[in-house]
């Protein structure tokens, strides 16, 4: 955490003065007071519900080399065939109605980032899962322990990323059986947001819970620290290697955002109809066994929905089937009473161009206005989430902030109606000197810190420059400033200890 | 019109293909299903509506150098002092409801092109007003007619927008005073889609209507074929010149779009709250005095409003309290029952770049939920409308198609349900080979003509380009391909020899 101190700029002063300032003007999470935005009416949502019912009591979902799992779900009445576990209609969704909460905190390292996940709240939680990084003056290329790093300071130093979430980049000079340590080491050391664990493997899952402890000073059976990704292997479908992190995350009291991950039209029929029975049927199976599990395990309802191109079977973002997708999953996960993960700012675009921004806004604002409550993919995600850019990150957080805005609603006090500026102002005169303007101007309008609103004529003479390239100099300087969070000495000394350990016990493998 | 013919490519019969094809597979405007979104209760309409009350009774609209207009609103029964008029409360939504249509249609020369203004209908127009041009090749300078006249081929040729618009930039190369008539003329010549007549002048707008009345071949007294678009000269007042244009037009049962055009800030005050009051009462005034010259004369209910940084008095756009305006403005048109006029895809970028894209999405959306019936500048509209961009009209009208899926609504049919494609399906299979995918690939999902969707490696192969210089090509082929509709030599040579006619009357003005 000391490399970069060499090559800092701007006095200890500005620096401590940055820190202090900037992260502390981080809203936790947002509260949305607008009543989501339906697309179905009662009769499609009930007709969707019943396929789900369908699927899940006659198609069946299929739990996949985990006896133990099978185990559990005889023991609760379903019917288990083989592989194929088939529900009584309704089984799912009562298991977990009686015990999954419906709202739930994931507990920071710093008590002020500690985010409340449900009820009317939205959480913007960072890209997941990219092999590769990109910016503007290198190119692409597989990101490295350092771009995780880098992606964890910045996420800590952007106000409107409230999770410093989990794989934000595969560090693939790391061995893949080790890499999990350095990335849950990245996110307490770097950063003191609340972050995910690994779900590539079961130890791994139980490593990243054993980092948490030693992060938080002792047992955790209280407290949920770490969100996990549980992937389905859709259609219909779950796999050991998922299964079994959900599993320990679920007995350690952890959340697990169970998302069936679509692409429709491969993973799922073409249709958003389709797609919605099927995700809700893979949805509540997992869920479901996460209470079976342990009764009370926080669960989230995820769902990453996208369309693909029929012509040459590459996936395709921000369109609006995607979104309609989003619309009608948040819709019936608070049917189900859990919280809801979905969206993002998804682009198949490789460059941080038109492209990339409108695709990523036009996911953006159903992600918003469905009310989803843990927006994995918030910012950065380039190239179907192949890549992270750096510049994509720095312009996406950017776009989370005017979200905040919408999630306030319209002021509708006595200064909110202005009715003082008319009677003081003349006709036909402008409002820029009376009163109530000069009295409101600072909180008037949301600021983009990206956005260029100079005259043609200064904004050529400065350069002409891109969003982008306005980006790229915002996370080189961003990277600058950035100073950790406090951490514990002893603390840091035992998680550096643990891993020590644990690195040394396995041989480097290669998945 | 005959200009282009020599390096036209491709053959005649590809052409005439392209021409039969491409404008006949245009929907002539968007039929919404979903309920409109609204961000304000009953008690905050109710709130704005009684402020609005108070704005004009007791403030007053001034309506400037119009001694008619005063004198039709003594006739009414309104308290004029000086130029100032004061309404008692309700009076112009009376006299609104008295006559003016809720719905209507605008003929255009091709009657399947014609569009209905109002209700649950949306019609897309293309970028208004602006005095520059700008693409990737020639860069940004003063539009031409030849400009012009390309944006009139370009909006014909593109299928998602229903409207070939008014004034798509200024042909700053004709004379102020005779710049009306090439204009008219292009929309006449180059398109058969409705379009807006000039506003710059009384006798502009005659010559306007007298050239659509030789295009229609008769009398327009029971036809709307004209849009115009009438700015407020907020804050509260009307002057001569639009008011004399809205006179000629609402005379001749042509449509007024009764618009405040407002940098909240400076024409308004700063809250969202405060410009609804203000747009509402302008609004109410300025329709009511069309239905004063005219009752039942068409008038749209028009709201241009965005922010605007309070650090340099720049405007800005796609900004969420922009947003937030179109909604609520929306639920107030639809409260007084008039169409609506809001939106489009803004920007204060200066190059068709992510923050292009980001802010223009961010107007679109709330355009599309809000119910906006009529969308100016719904494509092409750069530098905070000082510039039209060849690329950006091209990618803007590529996202237009994307809200016709939102405007369709969920299919929530039996084919739509795909229950049958689960039946047939193999646990963890792909669906790409099911029946139900099959035969639902063509129409699945939207796709854009300008989003790259192939991965990295052939991107970069084939050049690694933006969507902006994907864009280029695109209009470049467009204009290739182009074919003007058909229009009777008879008609061409009186809307020529009147034109010739008008400009021998008069010598070259500047303003």
């Amino acid at each position: 955490m000391n490399e970069r101190r060499g090559r800092r700029g701007g006095g200890r002063a500005a620096r401590q003065a940055a820190r202090r300032d900037a992260p502390v003007s981080t809203s936790p999470y947002l509260v949305r007071t607008l009543p989501p935005v339906e697309m179905l009416d009662e009769e499609g949502m009930v007709q969707i519900e019943e396929n789900a019912e369908t699927i899940l009591s006659e198609i069946g979902i299929a739990f996949q080399d985990t006896p133990e799992a099978l185990e559990l779900w005889k023991e609760a009445g379903a019917d288990v065939d083989g592989e194929l576990v088939r529900f009584p209609r309704g089984m799912c969704r009562a298991i977990i109605s009686e015990s999954a909460p419906a709202i739930y905190t994931q507990h920071a390292r710093n008590p002020e980032r500690s985010v409340v996940i449900g009820g009317n709240n939205t959480v913007f939680v960072p890209n997941y899962g990219s092999p590769f990084v990109t910016d503007l003056d290198q190119g692409r290329r597989y990101a490295t322990l350092e771009d995780f790093q880098n992606v964890v300071k910045l996420t800590y130093s952007l106000p409107h990323l409230h999770h410093s979430g989990g794989t934000v980049c595969e560090p693939v000079d790391v061995p893949v059986n080790k890499r999990h340590l350095d990335m849950v080491y990245a996110h307490i050391r770097y950063s003191d947001k609340p972050f995910m664990g690994s779900v590539t493997a079961s130890d791994r899952a139980a490593d990243s819970v054993e980092l948490a402890r030693i992060a938080f000073g002792g047992d955790l059976e209280d407290r949920t620290v770490i969100s996990s990704l549980i992937n389905a292997s859709s259609p219909l479908r779950w796999d050991a290697t998922m299964l079994g992190a959900a599993t320990v995350y679920a007995r350690a009291n952890q959340a697990c955002v169970i998302s069936p991950f679509i692409l429709a039209g491969a993973m799922s029929p073409v249709t958003v109809a389709g797609l919605a029975a099927q995700v809700l049927a893979e949805a509540l199976s997992g869920m479901a066994y996460c209470q079976l599990v342990r009764p009370g395990a926080p669960v989230i309802f995820g769902t990453f929905a996208s369309s693909m191109s029929m012509a040459t079977g590459a996936p395709t973002f921000g369109t609006p089937e995607a979104g309609q997708a989003i619309y009608v999953m948040a819709a019936l996960a608070r049917r189900v009473g859990v919280p809801f993960r979905s969206g993002g700012q998804f682009t198949a675009s490789k460059a941080p161009d038109a492209q990339a921004a409108y695709e990523s806004a036009h996911t953006l604002v159903p992600t918003m206005l469905a009310g989803v409550n843990f927006v994995l993919h918030a910012a950065g995600w380039l190239e179907g989430g192949l890549s992270l850019s750096y510049e994509k990150l720095i312009m996406d957080a950017d776009q989370l902030g005017a979200m905040e805005v919408y999630a306030r609603g319209i002021d509708m006090s006595e200064n909110g109606q202005a009715m003082d500026a008319f009677r003081t102002n003349e006709h036909g005169q402008h409002f820029l000197g009376t009163a109530h303007t000069l009295a409101n101007f600072e909180s008037a309008f949301w600021r983009s810190d990206i956005a260029d609103n100079n005259s043609f004529e200064q904004w050529d003479e400065e350069g002409g420059l891109t969003a982008a390239q306005r980006a790229n100099a915002t996370w080189k300087q961003m990277l600058n400033d950035y100073e950790p969070p406090p951490l514990d000495d002893a603390i840091d000394a035992e998680l550096e200890d643990y891993i020590g350990r644990r690195k040394a016990e396995m041989p480097d493998a290669l998945f």
